[in-house]
């Protein structure tokens, strides 16, 4: 099954970035200001999204597995769209060269077209909104978060 | 095999955007400056990256493929990184709510390992560049092109 993969290098510590991946505020700091609940291991996070006009437009709720390593982040998506529900999302980090690397990955999408395309351009900008967060103090977690095309 | 693909869309005719992807004049504005060649059907377009040294860093040799319909673009990689030649490179356009829908395409990579990663991110950023050359003037070629990670 098709897999988004991604690769960032964030100018911090790994623990620095870690922190903004393994709670849910900090996760509402790059990807969605309405991330709520847990995203200790076995924990579930509620992530909203919400149009200009403050409606709701989509709603994610994720698991996350238990830790492979002190470096790895594992989610499984529970509820949202039909094409996301089961697949898996995934944050693996290493020291290089003075960054901290990203590997990122959504896999196990039913198909590589449309929505999957669009997605994986918002992952990329969500991965900016990440490392702006990180080394600047300040992410562009949505409903602030760059629009791509007529879809968001 | 694996694909990269991505979905953008820019506040501008087809025809404009077309321009910035149909000859290597365009393609220079957002991809990489040292675009040169022609991007005409059956021409070869070649597009080389230099570090800010001016040192080449990386080569690519493009080739044209008759043109399937007039809103798609498709390229073969014919010389590059191993993992890029015999790779096939789309350009989709349809006009949407006011926008030019891109659908972009990288298909055939040999796996979808951590190169396919960084070049996934990059072409995000470059289609971001393209977008702004088309809506604004001036796009973001290498070698002033956004660095993602510490391989560029």
């Amino acid at each position: 099954m098709p897999h988004i993969v991604h690769r960032i290098g964030i100018h911090a510590p790994v623990t620095q970035v870690l922190q903004a991946l393994a709670t849910a505020e900090g996760v509402a700091g790059w990807w969605t200001r309405h991330t709520s609940g847990s995203a200790d291991p076995g924990g579930l996070m509620t992530a909203a999204f919400q149009n200009p006009k403050g409606e709701e437009i989509g709603r994610f709720v994720i698991e996350t597995l238990p830790h492979a390593s002190d470096t790895e982040l594992q989610w499984r998506v529970k509820e949202g769209p039909v094409e996301w529900v089961n697949t898996e999302i995934s944050f693996s980090l290493s020291s290089q060269d003075g960054q901290t690397i990203v590997r990122f990955a959504h896999r196990h999408w039913p198909d590589a077209e449309e929505f999957m395309a669009h997605c994986s351009m918002k992952w990329a900008t969500f991965l900016l909104s990440l490392r702006q967060l990180v080394e600047q103090g300040t992410g562009r977690p949505a409903p602030d978060d760059l629009k791509i095309d007529n879809w968001n």
